[in-house]
């Protein structure tokens, strides 16, 4: 990581993700500064050993001593922060952020980024259902995929600045693909299945069957607990992918169930051979 | 367990369920006999202690040595093999099962049971998805629930001999519910989910992306791994509960999916909040 060593890094937005984030690369011994709204959470980040400094204004004074600046907000508030506050960036800085979703965010602030500056996508796959600086925890990132999103304006040394952060965080492992099959990808293994589990919790009121509730129930609305102000964002942010995935589980849904109506044994039997033969696959 | 002790008992039927069945209640002392299809699990059965005695054939000289009769036959079977041989039966006897439909089976072979014999249901939520006798394992049953589904035909001492089953088999719980409701809570909680599980799986080949998936696919496909020969037989025996918490599920998924073509960020939150509420009734 030697490159790194006299890099200045500033986080922005000090919640679970942007938290855990810079105390984990402070550790590796990065001078790291962090914007928040609220005073009390740089005051708790600073107490905490979590930045070096911080701030709850933006100033070009404060923004351009940095060399790399993460984002870790919400998609929609990241696209304004940039457009608010892109005139205060080092020449030359580095932009990564944090979000779930990549299209819809990394060519819009493309689009209106100065050119003297680089936004490379980054995805961290380690969310947790909890929120604020209090749940921060540096250990989250370890049996987790980092998943970097280069579009055609990315250069090979941001790629590579993303990666280092991304083993310094101790990432398990870290892959590189377009932003268009991250986020078909998303919609899929994780959109779909939060869709999936939320409906399932919607159908009854199930707690009086709690007693009787095995492993699969639990399995598969396990993640039906869910942040209800960032998955809408998220939803809305990657919506024509999402409704593709959710139209093709739909149909694979209605066919088991006329198969079922129609007492066609046969059908079922396929349909349950090859999720069997699939599932195979994913075992660890 | 005392009352219990003088009973000997049949376990007809020596795959995974019934084997461990066999093992843990000889374990307790008591005598029990087999009847399995194949010579060769007979002979694997007596060398591994899991039975005192087995046969291939049903006799009515082996048959009318036993006070308890337990079916671990999947359900068709079950009610073709009592058609057979309910003359054997040993007048008194108690006939009990572990099949995880209870309405269709029961109330048929309560339709043409002798008078002098009682069969009361009882399901293991215990199942594995492996199968045969060498899976045998008499540890599955510790954290599971024994459900046993009394009708009008029953009486309290045939509940009680299915409780002191339970007991020995060494469930976490045992509650006693209806038939019915037994049918509509299995239909929501492990059918659909299981309906659910395979569908996803069925969407695409997503083999290719193993390396990204989190726990949250994981989770909802683990039990796309599934039985092909004794699931569709289930879902048939169950059809019209089945049916219903399906087209449930479709109204709320579908509910969800206009949300998101509607950009109806308020339903969506809505569902959200509503489903966070209902599983953190689930955490444990």
């Amino acid at each position: 990581m030697k490159f790194m060593k006299d890099k200045k890094i500033l986080v922005v937005g000090l919640g679970m993700i942007g938290a855990s984030y810079a105390k984990k690369l402070r550790e590796h011994g990065l001078y790291v500064g962090g914007i928040s709204a609220r005073q009390s959470t740089i005051d708790y980040a600073l107490e905490n050993g979590v930045i070096d400094s911080g701030s709850i204004e933006v100033t070009s004074d404060y923004v351009k001593r940095f060399d790399i600046i993460i984002s870790a907000l919400y998609p929609k508030l990241f696209i304004e922060w940039v457009k608010n506050y892109q005139q205060f960036f080092k020449s030359g800085a580095i932009l990564t952020d944090t979000t779930g979703v990549k299209c819809s965010v990394l060519y819009e602030i493309q689009s209106f980024l100065r050119k003297d500056v680089e936004l490379i996508g980054a995805h961290p796959m380690a969310g947790r259902e909890v929120s604020g600086i209090e749940s921060m925890d540096t250990g989250i990132f370890e049996g987790a995929n980092y998943l970097i999103t280069p579009t055609d304006a990315n250069t090979p040394e941001a790629v590579e600045t993303a990666r280092k952060i991304g083993e310094m965080l101790g990432f398990k492992s870290i892959s590189v693909l377009s932003p268009e099959e991250h986020d078909e990808m998303i919609a899929f293994l994780s959109q779909l299945t939060h869709c999936i589990a939320v409906s399932l919790m919607c159908c009854k009121d199930s707690t009086h069957l709690v007693d009787y509730t095995g492993d699969s129930f639990r399995d598969l609305t396990r993640i039906a607990n869910i942040n209800e102000k960032m998955w809408p964002e998220l939803f809305m942010m990657n919506r024509s992918e999402l409704l593709e995935q959710m139209n093709l589980f739909e149909k694979e849904f209605s066919k088991l169930r006329k198969a079922v109506e129609d007492r066609d044994v046969q059908t079922i039997r396929e349909m349950l051979i090859l999720s069997t033969s699939r599932r195979k696959q994913f075992n660890r």
